[in-house]
């Protein structure tokens, strides 16, 4: 059946939209237009442009919206921003965002539509770059500037299926920086030929009266440091984020046993499904992939004017 | 006695320069002029053109001139360079160089004179940059553009001995990328108030068949990833450079038993009075002093405009 | 319907014993006799004469057995057990197997039926010591001699629906070392009261040419050293086991995304049901639970004599 | 000049013991007679007899003595011995002590005195278990039973002088446990042949409150973990502990600059010397190197009873 089709199905309440990036927007209006509840993996769209009409026809439709920044459903990461919220970090200075993989390091590796340009934008500054812009939104605020470099080390490669030779249009990997609104300053990387990073996003966050440090190879820790420990104990202290207290992980295991990737999914539906129950707007909404997707854009055209 | 008098005693043979920074050219060029060979205490200068002029007249003058960039003494950062010259990452991708420290984060820690501009310069691009940047040349190559952006989050503090209170006129952080010439990215952070970072500096390079880590808080280990081992057991090794084959470590203890900060000093001082003896240049010279003093220039530079 | 009734009927091929220890040996007994194959949770049964009772009578009849020693199923045990068959750790010199949690250590955690030595057994030996005792048979092979020493650090806890105090006829902890028929010395430790230890089994085997080190909070690494690497780059390579060419991985999720507890099960009933379909018996089977049982019982009995 | 004559010179207040330990009764018998202060390194004697002469001997003689357990003088083991003194473990339930090196793991390894039962008394129970032992009294108690296992994996090497074969008479390592005249469990061991193992001295104690693990290879760190914390934040904190609060450190490098092995010998002559000015007895004393002894000695008996 075609997404045309499926959109306008009556026994169809909510569209989850897993398609490559270029069909995000298309889908999402028609689906905003039939009155469905929109579930979109990210990033949102291919830039701002298409982010804001789905934002705003989602808006105008009355259904529900969700983009979904996986990363936000890990309990290590809410259990960051719960104590963001409570203050225990203070005033935010510096945030660090890298998302590093290897999959592509080898010349081999074929060539796949993430590489191509009209498919996937913006290459590892939308795809990976999207989810640690998410993350530096969802933990820091919002970013006011920025400033971004990447580069391309393997630029031809076979396709899969044709044999045929490729150009990648997209880039390998960047580095950008920022500064939030709130006057923190934010660096970020994001690579795809990292020997040795299988997926290894790492987030810190330095504030006034503590620190925050999460590594997605191990994602039931995250370690923090808190100023106003007695001085003579103060550390940074990996907290293993599997016990009954910890944001959703009641309801999985016994205290101790580890969670991973796919619960996050888990939970991002679940907060999808619980938010329309609840008749309210869940979060991480399509503006905040518009937000996101500002930043992507801003970083590409930053990228391109230095050149 | 003063200084003056000191470079002019027959004495004498090699000075150690180890004053406030904005001392170090005066003394470097009276050094030079009264042919005693020089090991300056980093960072060389002021700026690019107070330390070209220390290396021009060092040269000019047949003395052997050495900055002390310490962090070359560590034998894990030996070891990381052999294993970059003798080609087990091949192609550099991209660099990250972090210099964490949280000395200041209090609000009641006191002005000292890295905190004015006059005495210190750029502030922690040059205090903590500077040895970023070198260890990012002696391990990668030349920077060829940079991006920056600092920040000041305690702008005033008491004056330990009067109690006054002063402006700091340096940046308390900062953030910055760049582009080698060999194409590769880097990206770099440098901080006086990283809570719970008591001397983090942290170096992770990524090649096109490997990567290494450093993290000086851990200094007798070097993490190293070889895409040439079997697929199944590849991962980071954790090298503990404390073995009698790793450079300089045969000279200390039995194996096994860790090196610190201070043996990288001595390294520093063999290195200088090595070359003395064997009548050669030692490294890192006042041009590389030079060379990290134009990248620091530059950030300061960058860091201007866009505001 | 009661178990009995269950293991009658004709729609059933196989059995999942899942009840506190006490009932396994019936069930499985009964379950035989009745021609179904078993799939039995650890530790087997109560002491090493009931388990060779279940062994005897499943051999007897002709089923498929099986004891789900979940961590079998963990794909960095498979890796690890795969590099000690390759010979790549030689001759194994001593072997370290420690499970500890912490769920017992408030006062006021209940009493449980695991508290109970009619339900239970053995205690910490039983529980978690049945859990090593298999990896180290896994790992390393028979053991031929052991010593043991148990404590019980809370004796009265309060039963959760009664409220009333009863008394623990369990351990809350145990030392144990052993000797391995091919030479080798082990160590061993249990405990449901160690701070901080939310589930933390910790292996560590070292050879003649090699050691490796497994931590069931990070139960997506395995580190690996080898002896024959170049001298100045040997260390401890932490291997993450999340890759297609480690077993069980491709049929998941992306290189790179961790796996948890509960795929471990998922692999356990794959063995269990691949080898009823390939008409061949599975492992670890109940000849295995009726050698791990003995090191069990001989560990009562070497706690017992010394008091 | 023979140690005989050393001993009785007028111009020396003190004496250093660091001969093999066959040696250490005898000149510390003669220098207490001479009314000689005493510091004498590890293993005190070669068995509890001659500790005891020896610590008699120097009570009786009205001299100070320190037998060196150096890694007393390691500021995170003081930190560790000050938390539990301070109550924040409470009662005490288990305690790991490992001390693996890799020295000996080849073949080809010569024939050393450590290797002589004549010159080296228990092996690996002595050198490497004499620190274990001692860093367990200091940290827990005393301890009130024990039980052994040594194996020799190697048991001929050439003479680094001779080329000659020699039997090495004593053991490579040792598993061994005991039960704490407190209640507390402990388990050990020693090796000299535990690949990748550098100097892997290993500590976990396990309270009531609050557990600690330290971990020679990185000892500027002491990891705790407090119950106490609130629930949501619990973890194992990773103390570095090179700052001016934390004993010792104010007296070396600015916060955050790592100390090493060296440093703690300092530590020891340090405390040597201020008790001698003080005219008090210094800790650990002959009493403790006696008191250790006996452990020693009873391992070596529990492990030749069971064989």
């Amino acid at each position: 059946m075609s997404w045309e089709k499926l959109v306008d199905r009556r026994d169809i309440d909510a569209i989850h939209i897993c398609t490559p990036d270029n069909l995000h927007r298309d889908i999402a209006l028609a689906a905003a237009q039939a009155g469905k509840h929109i579930f979109c993996e990210k990033p949102p769209a291919l830039d701002a442009t298409e982010a804001r009409q789905m934002y705003e026809r989602a808006e105008a439709s009355g259904v529900k919206h969700m983009v979904n920044f996986v990363y936000r459903g890990v309990p290590a990461i809410q259990l960051a921003r719960r104590l963001i919220r409570d203050g225990r970090l203070a005033i935010p200075y510096h945030f660090q965002g890298f998302y590093h993989q290897d999959f592509a390091l080898s010349e081999d590796f074929p060539f796949a539509w993430r590489m191509d340009k009209g498919a996937a934008g913006a290459g590892t500054m939308a795809d990976k770059g999207s989810h640690v812009v998410d993350l530096a939104r969802f933990l820091v605020g919002e970013l006011s500037e920025v400033s971004c470099r990447s580069a391309s080390f393997v630029e031809r490669r076979k396709d899969a299926k044709t044999g045929e030779e490729r150009r990648a249009t997209t880039n390998d990997a960047a580095v950008f920086t920022g500064t939030f609104e709130n006057g923190a300053l934010g660096v970020f990387e994001t690579s795809n030929m990292s020997a040795g990073c299988r997926n290894a996003m790492y987030l810190e966050l330095n504030g006034s009266k503590g620190s925050l440090r999460f590594n997605l190879e191990r994602l039931n820790e995250l370690e923090a440091f808190f100023a106003e420990d007695a001085e003579e104990i103060q550390g940074f202290r990996s907290i293993v984020v599997t016990q009954p207290v910890h944001r959703y992980v009641r309801h999985w295991w016994p205290p101790g046993h580890a969670l991973d990737w796919e619960h996050a999914f888990v939970h991002s539906v679940y907060e999808f499904l619980q938010a329309i129950a609840e008749d309210r707007q869940p979060e991480p909404s399509f503006y905040d992939g518009m937000k996101c997707q500002q930043v992507v854009d801003a970083l590409t055209e930053a990228d391109r004017v230095k050149r």
